[in-house]
């Protein structure tokens, strides 16, 4: 692709709206383009003067004479459109907008950003912002930018390319990591992300041969599976996505929709697409640094098992409390490892892992002996990688400890991170040492931890998009219903789950009339009974459920006493029938649904069923559709999921049939997914093994956005009738 | 009490095992009271030299001819106990013994450490360690010690006080609180605590005038309930005690068993008591230097209604989300406070809390401006803390923002936390002045909103402890069993309850036989029958329970197949009777236990019955005794608690019932602590409002090591018949 090459590296850069007033946006980039060194053309654009910052000064576009591919727009919204245009009529290929008044600011910001839009799209030129701090090169030095990404600190060159969706809190991440040693590529404040959008400059930073670990601040996404599509490319390509999203909860929520137009989808459905693609989330600052320096300098993990070594065995104890806490286990080492670690130790260092080499043990006579140690564990076949606990090290033991680990780590691959707690400058050697060999240090034990956690998920996330790839959509079945549009009443939705092949109670749909014993010949009981209408949501409520009816005379006095109480609580409903159902005894409750999310699309949701689990909220979610392998997954990821076992005495669950409804409701989210607002299957009866599961209810709503569009016929996309 | 004070401030130190080595321990405290210039006597002791350091060295306590209150043994344990007798016969008050070698080193170890204990009763001598790095008066740069708190970084003098026990990993959190700024008082490492405990410790933190913050690593308590008395102290002095609690899990407690000799208990436990004795958790290294420097610098926090100010829209964000996780409310701001800000701030400003005054605001002339907001803010009735989020503000601006907000700080006593995310070198005036207003400046936004939860949290504890105390044991209640020992029958067990006023099910006790019509008269069906024995732990198994018997003829019936089936599975079980109890349906299952901790005690615990809440582990602690006040509050607690308010058109329940019988268990926990080595009631059913609670089943332990006190009654500790 490349196709945001001269954005990043323009041949020369118009500021139009420049200023000799350093304080306001032109002047900025004026400064930092001029201060800083960019070495390619620099052309201000303003009729107010002739010379800005020691250049000469353009009264319009039209008057630069330099081939100048990128213009920054610092000027008041209504100005925009026309100058987009002018900037398109001369050539120019992007526009970095900086001013806000667009979108965010109602419906003439709106207008006003369609009309830029336009004019962009007459001249194929593209757009970054508007409302943004703009773009740095920081390798050229170009700044399209102003605001604090033009101020110091300013970064050093390195392999990190950031896409930030707020300028101030996106770049506030930038700079920690910055001030942990992390050096940049490209940094991108995108803000209402008009055309160039984070999943757009996501491909571009996944072709960019110098960038290797994508930063990413995101508020709010337009088009979810867009940006799963660039996650998963750059999955492809081994370059991790580290991302913070924010805007998640109820207050959280309310400040993003002042300050953002973007819609933020659940963060529910966010975490599980993101987990789903690979990528990594992060939702603290140090958290972020700690894990893009650990992506820069080691090797993929191979997994979860794990050892570490110390002096202090208070660090020991803290890192298996954080082991347990991020899914690691602490490896038994081979016999072999044991040898050498027995032969190379002192006496009374504890050799198991977590292997205590003793307090003070690190000299100038014994650090052949504790790199000896230390490759003994990295060449262990059963160890995937190694945490070197230095705790309070200092001085010269800490550059012995360093340079074994960095000489032993150069001939293994496999992570190696070191926790120390000491300021730099008591150990300045132990810190240039293990800096160059890019092993990180981390001040805390537990991040050790979780770093080789996500390392080992990271690892197993490219591992798993290798061997699955996307499941294919199935062709749409076949269904015919005398219905178009909202909430569909029982039997018509357990119509539609028994086109996709979810398995449905074995219901009999008789006459909204008392029962006849003639209807209720071949009935096997006992049965339940419910009323059929789309104009009751909630039967329970008005006497339109009766469980347990044991034999045929129950029946029909059940079915006229229902259709009496019925007529009395809701009398203008229109009835379509009663639905007499076997009743499972056997089954535990579960709730499958699938929702329309606004950013991802069809998103299917399972969990435990029941009034306890429904309050804890025990549910897992996926981005329909998906395979067998994947629900099988969703099912483990429950905190109850131990239930499916056999808890209790009670036997195990059909966990297959399980898996394989929720795959097939995943057909059916998204083949549906433009007439689908909601299902519920609640519940979702799993039966013992061998025995399958089976919707006990079902509720069909579909978009209120599609009422009216056939009388008789539920159409689908490509005109299947359903 | 004051009664270590000349542990901290002795008039000498004596060094026995003093080397001319300073890579030896005994030559490592030598070097560091010389280099650092202690002020007190310094006494090396070692028959094998003339002089240590400059100094002139004894070759034995007995000949130091100076007044020596500390003496540091850097001694072989085998020499220990005999020395320690030596020191204690020449009027030395405290031993330091660094040593290991001893209780944690296996049986020989152990009868070092007692006898070398005995040496020091046995003169009024009182120690620290052995197997520690001891302790420092940062002050009086008095080191009783080696190791890491020997070397640098070296601390500043301050105002917290800590506690480690162990010295690698405790002293790591001392070092990166002082990389934060924080100063020190006294820093001691317990090691193995043989004598002077982590509880004696605090207290004496306590009366340290000087010392305002305690810290303590902490990986196993001797007495739960002295470190609770010495916490609650500390509570009512309005000192903070900032803990990090390791070794918690299951890899985490094999590595402590190895490390310290002392049980961990339960980590469930150690939380809900750390809670209730208002003591502050950690569990990373920012986390304890961010909360110690704002408990350090704010005052209390009335609550946890909060406003935030900043330029950074996307702070306002990630705040928010931070907010919901740590229960803050962004309050409604007053009338009268948002004119001020109407006044004061940009007209693009957003009012509304979150409050973005908008980037680039604050200047040379806004200045004034900007403090007149911030004070509206904190002079808001509404408002209990505030929150800055300065982001990337530098330079000048920064140093603007931050004179504002001290002179503003210094008018209202309500906490102020900044959250900036630059380098200090970009802003070194901001540093200052907030660092001179003693107001924190965090690098997470995330940890601004944790602080201001830990703040109020706080005060709230110090609040509950003024207004309840502690809740008296009522007087033991009397009970005649014929039983002592192990485990009780369903029968005995449910007596037990019922004396301690515990609502039971009303049951009947009949004979091991088939029951007969006769027996079956006055009941009231339908009826539960179950086997009585205590040989039989799990009736169900073996055919020894019946549900919802109808009628006195299925009584008799199931009675005989009852007992011919527990017969053929348990021939050998000694069967006390055939209990008969109703059958309670209105009732949600709960569990309510009690275990005997071997750290803090009687403990009760409450959660959730059924197989999916068990499964999803949802439970509370709390140490016993309690009242119903804290019983209400852990019910509250669960995280399936809305269930017990009605939902899906269940009834409220009877929460008041329940709280008096969790108090009541507690009591019978606390009353019968010597004895009780389990309590399960399962199910204890919650049954609708004003109906009541009712003990459905119940299982009685008593300890092993009471096996054989009393052949026909269960005597109480102070001889009541229970």
């Amino acid at each position: 692709m490349q196709n945001l090459e001269l954005l990043f590296n323009p041949r020369g850069i118009a500021v139009i709206g420049a200023s000799p007033d350093f304080g306001r946006p032109g002047g900025q980039t004026m400064q930092v383009l001029t201060e800083r060194g960019y070495q390619g053309g620099i052309y201000p654009v303003n009729p107010k003067y002739d010379a800005v910052a020691g250049r000469p000064c353009f009264a319009s576009i039209e008057s630069v004479p330099h081939p100048c591919d990128v213009a920054v727009i610092a000027l008041p919204a209504a100005q925009v459109p026309q100058v987009v245009a002018d900037c398109g009529g001369h050539g120019v290929r992007y526009a970095v907008v900086l001013g806000g008044g667009f979108r965010e600011g109602g419906e003439g910001g709106r207008l006003l950003e369609e009309q830029m839009l336009k004019n962009a799209r007459a001249h194929g030129m593209r757009l970054i912002g508007p409302n943004c701090l703009g773009l740095v090169n920081v390798h050229a030095r170009a700044y399209s930018a102003f605001g604090s990404v033009t101020r110091p600190p300013f970064l050093e060159p390195g392999a990190v390319s950031a896409v930030i969706q707020s300028g101030g809190f996106g770049n506030s991440i930038v700079v920690r990591c910055a001030a942990a040693g992390i050096g940049f590529r490209y940094v991108v404040a995108s803000g209402n992300e008009a055309d160039i959008t984070t999943p757009e400059l996501i491909d571009a930073f996944v072709d960019d041969p110098q960038t290797r670990v994508i930063l990413a601040y995101i508020e709010g996404l337009g088009d979810g599976r867009a940006f799963l599509a660039a996650a998963r490319r750059a999955l492809e390509a081994g370059k991790p996505i580290v991302a913070w999203k924010a805007g998640n909860t109820r207050q959280g929520m309310r400040a993003a929709a002042s300050h953002t137009a973007n819609m933020a989808g659940s963060y529910d459905i966010y975490r599980a697409a993101f987990r789903e693609a690979g990528i990594i989330e992060v939702s603290d600052m140090e958290e972020a640094a700690d894990f893009v320096r650990t992506l820069l300098g080691q090797p993929p993990a191979a997994g979860k098992n794990v050892a570490v070594m110390g002096g202090s065995g208070g660090s020991a104890v803290v890192f298996c409390d954080a082991a347990d806490a991020y899914g690691l286990t602490l490896a038994r080492l081979a016999p072999a490892t044991m040898k050498v670690l027995r032969e190379n130790l002192p006496s009374m260092a504890a050799l198991d892992n977590p292997i205590d080499y003793a307090a003070g043990f690190i000299s100038d006579q014994t650090a052949p002996r504790f790199q000896r140690a230390v490759e003994a564990v990295l060449a262990d076949p059963g160890i995937h990688q190694l945490g070197l606990l230095f705790a309070t090290v200092i001085g010269r033991t800490g550059w012995y400890g360093a340079k074994a680990l960095a000489e032993a780590s150069q001939r293994y691959r496999k992570p190696v991170l070191v926790f120390s707690s000491v300021p730099r400058e008591t150990a300045p050697e132990m810190f240039e040492v293990l800096g160059q060999a890019r092993i990180p240090i981390m001040f805390s034990v537990n991040r050790v931890a979780q770093a080789m956690s996500m390392l080992a998920d990271y690892a197993h996330a490219r591992q798993r998009s290798t061997q699955t790839g996307a499941v294919a959509a199935a062709p749409a079945p076949t269904v015919v219903l005398a219905a178009a549009s909202g909430v569909l009443d029982e039997h018509e939705s357990k119509e539609i789950l028994r086109a996709f092949d979810i398995p449905v109670t074995a219901d009999r749909l008789l006459p909204a009339e008392p029962v006849t014993p003639k209807n209720a010949e071949g009935l096997f009981f006992p049965v339940a009974l419910k009323v059929v209408s789309r104009d009751i949501a909630h039967k329970s409520d008005i006497g339109g459920v009766r469980l347990d009816i044991a034999d045929a005379a129950q029946l029909v006095a059940a079915s006229a006493e229902m259709l009496k109480s019925v007529h009395q609580s809701a009398p203008q409903a229109a009835l379509s029938g009663l639905l007499v159902s076997p009743m499972i005894r056997d089954g535990i409750e579960t709730i499958v649904g699938a929702v329309s999310d606004p950013v991802f699309g069809p998103v299917v949701a399972f969990g435990m069923g029941g009034v306890y689990a429904e309050t804890l909220k025990d549910l897992t979610y996926r981005l329909a559709p998906f395979g067998v392998g994947t629900a099988r997954v969703m099912i483990g990821e429950l905190r109850a999921s131990p239930i499916f076992g056999g808890l209790r005495g009670q036997p195990p669950r059909d966990v297959e049939a399980l898996a394989h409804a929720l795959a097939a409701v995943s057909q059916l989210a998204w083949t549906m997914r433009d007439r689908l607002a909601e299902l519920d299957i609640n519940p979702m009866l799993v039966r013992p093994r061998d025995s399958g599961v089976v919707a006990a209810d079902a509720l069909v709503v579909l978009r209120e956005d599609f009422v009216g569009i056939g009388p008789d016929k539920l159409l689908m996309k490509g005109s299947h009738p359903v």
